[in-house]
């Protein structure tokens, strides 16, 4: 593997700080102009990185609230049961407000959440310590070998030389190592493989330009950066073989919410008849929404879209803006789900439910 | 009709100078923050504006193209019909050399050197100087005739409350007057009719944040700006009656040539059902290029993408873009083509060559 390649992919984005009372990250919203780790120590200020992007990505978002609940119950000084559950479950319930189409956020924090409830009778806030620290570092553990399972079996749909169109960003800065979307890529680029990636710069906050087009690049890998709207075209020039998109929360019948705009790709990649491809954890399968209709999506502030990033606004102050972050793309515009657990097909309905049958 | 919306259908986008040696044009690179006029004086001063979007939309730059020949001519000092001629034509050669796509402009430059043909044998200069003042103002004349018969015909489309969803800028400052996709909006509010517009941003030169939302709010209609990648949702969310947006160069099948990501919104509309319509003088119609695969689309500055508007770049360096200015519309997406001598529908071929039947 080379070294380029190896430096994305092993990339430190999330990690539990060397005191375990904090949380390091890498703040996601300077790239790609400058790499700052930041350490999240308060409730707050993991709530603020959360809510502001500067962890973003449905699965490291579910590793990071893993260590910030291991870390947060390290700070509480107490040697009360009762008082140590309640404050936990208030630092869990504001951290699970920060964004609410995100599955992992909330799945995450509820994994933290059960370790308590077996503690319960034991009551030895030591072991309970212990016991949450060894989850949050399953969460993460489990996540790498989540992405590497998924980019083989993304893997499998391509071939070499294909052209691939991404949005968002689903790599390893919004994972662990190789991450979802991108995780083929990375694998393919370390087996030999040429791909050539159009990547949508993902308006309003850029997460194509400032994300997905570093990684690949800085991997070495054949990467073009478009604006969203330049997707139709590429598609319609004959470059694109496959789309690639990651998930936030997939519906029980196989609708997805990803990044807003995705609905949008897919609509087009099967206007031009090219494969869609949803790659995520079954983490991200909510089985308790039944459809896509069930799947709330978040509404952020006008102002991403009239002024961030910009030397000065480029709308006026008194025009309105819609700006939702997610979009629910049907799940008959979606060819195959790719999860660790092996490809789904349609009709999703049967082949989400056949993932889980084996868990009950 | 209200003093807020004729301030917006009758601004001044382009005129003659007093001089009538130069061209006073609205910087369109400067809105929404500053309103700003700029004296164009030299061929280069006019190139520059052209090429740089100073001024732009199709229309506009037609009838912007047409003032600089006049204004040009009138700064040629000599008594030689010859060199006149010789030293015109560089000139629109040069003009001509600004943008390929827009074919208003090649056709206006035309409509100007003709008017040199009918000199011939005359060689009054004078006369000739007179004849090329008629024209330019003959072609703004006609302009502000044909806005305001595609806004009639446009607007008998639509219904009061409608939902509309437009890309780009196709209004007032693109055209003159009413303008073309925006017309049926501005001509339906001034007959007490209510629309609720979307605007789509319109990445990377985002004509649809800084004109198309400034024009709409300033004139008082209910607009609402979104990014390229948020038609899909509003149009599955029935906020979306129909799609109007305005058009470059139509070929003689009724491919249509409009902002790069035209195609993307059409191929949406198709996909929900929503009726998608190209608005735009006859002028627009090139019957010399068979289908859209003849259109040449202009390739711009990557830095349009990744520098431009921002505080700092969102993008590496090294990042690779793809920056077409223009699509084409396949015919197949177009549910009707509305210019000022009436509506078109499929098929296409048919319905525009009937248009030029009477013209023989």
């Amino acid at each position: 593997m080379s070294e380029e390649l190896t430096k994305v992919t092993h990339i430190d984005n999330v990690r539990l700080g060397d005191d375990e009372r904090s949380v390091v990250i890498i703040d996601q919203t300077q790239l790609p102009n400058r790499t700052e780790y930041l350490t999240l120590r308060t409730v707050q200020e993991m709530y603020d990185a959360i809510k502001l992007l500067k962890v973003r990505g449905a699965p490291a978002i579910g590793i990071c609230a893993g260590y910030c609940m291991y870390a947060l119950a390290r700070q509480i000084d107490t040697d009360d049961f009762d008082y140590f559950v309640t404050t936990f479950c208030r630092y869990k319930d504001y951290l699970n407000s920060s964004r609410p189409t995100a599955v992992n956020l909330s799945w995450a924090l509820n994994r933290m959440d059960r370790v308590l409830d077996r503690g319960q009778g034991d009551e030895d806030l030591g072991d309970v310590l212990d016991a949450l620290g060894d989850e949050c570092r399953a969460i993460h553990r489990e996540d790498i070998e989540m992405c590497r399972a998924i980019s083989e079996y993304g893997l499998s749909l391509l071939k070499d030389g294909d052209g691939l169109l991404t949005h968002c960003n689903a790599g390893p800065l919004a994972t662990s190592r190789y991450g979802t979307a991108l995780g083929p890529m990375f694998l393919g680029k370390e087996k030999g493989m040429e791909f050539h990636v159009f990547s949508d710069e993902t308006r309003p906050l850029l997460q194509g330009a400032r994300l997905t087009s570093y990684e690949l690049q800085k991997a070495g890998i054949d990467v073009t950066l478009i604006c969203d709207n330049m997707a139709s075209i590429v598609m319609k020039n004959g470059w694109i073989n496959a789309c690639l998109v990651g998930c936030d929360r997939i519906a029980a019948n196989g609708d997805a919410a990803n990044k807003i705009g995705t609905s949008g790709v897919a609509i087009l990649a099967k206007h031009y008849g090219i494969p869609f491809y949803v790659l995520g954890p079954t983490s991200t399968i909510d089985m308790s929404c039944a459809t896509g209709d069930d799947i709330e999506i978040e509404l952020r502030d006008p102002e991403e879209i009239k002024n961030k990033f910009y030397a000065e606004p480029q709308a006026l102050a008194e025009v309105k803006c819609y700006n939702p972050a997610f979009d629910v793309t049907d799940h008959s515009l979606i060819t195959a789900i790719v999860t660790e657990k092996g490809i789904c097909y349609p009709p999703f309905s049967d082949s989400l439910a056949a993932l889980f049958a084996g868990d009950k």
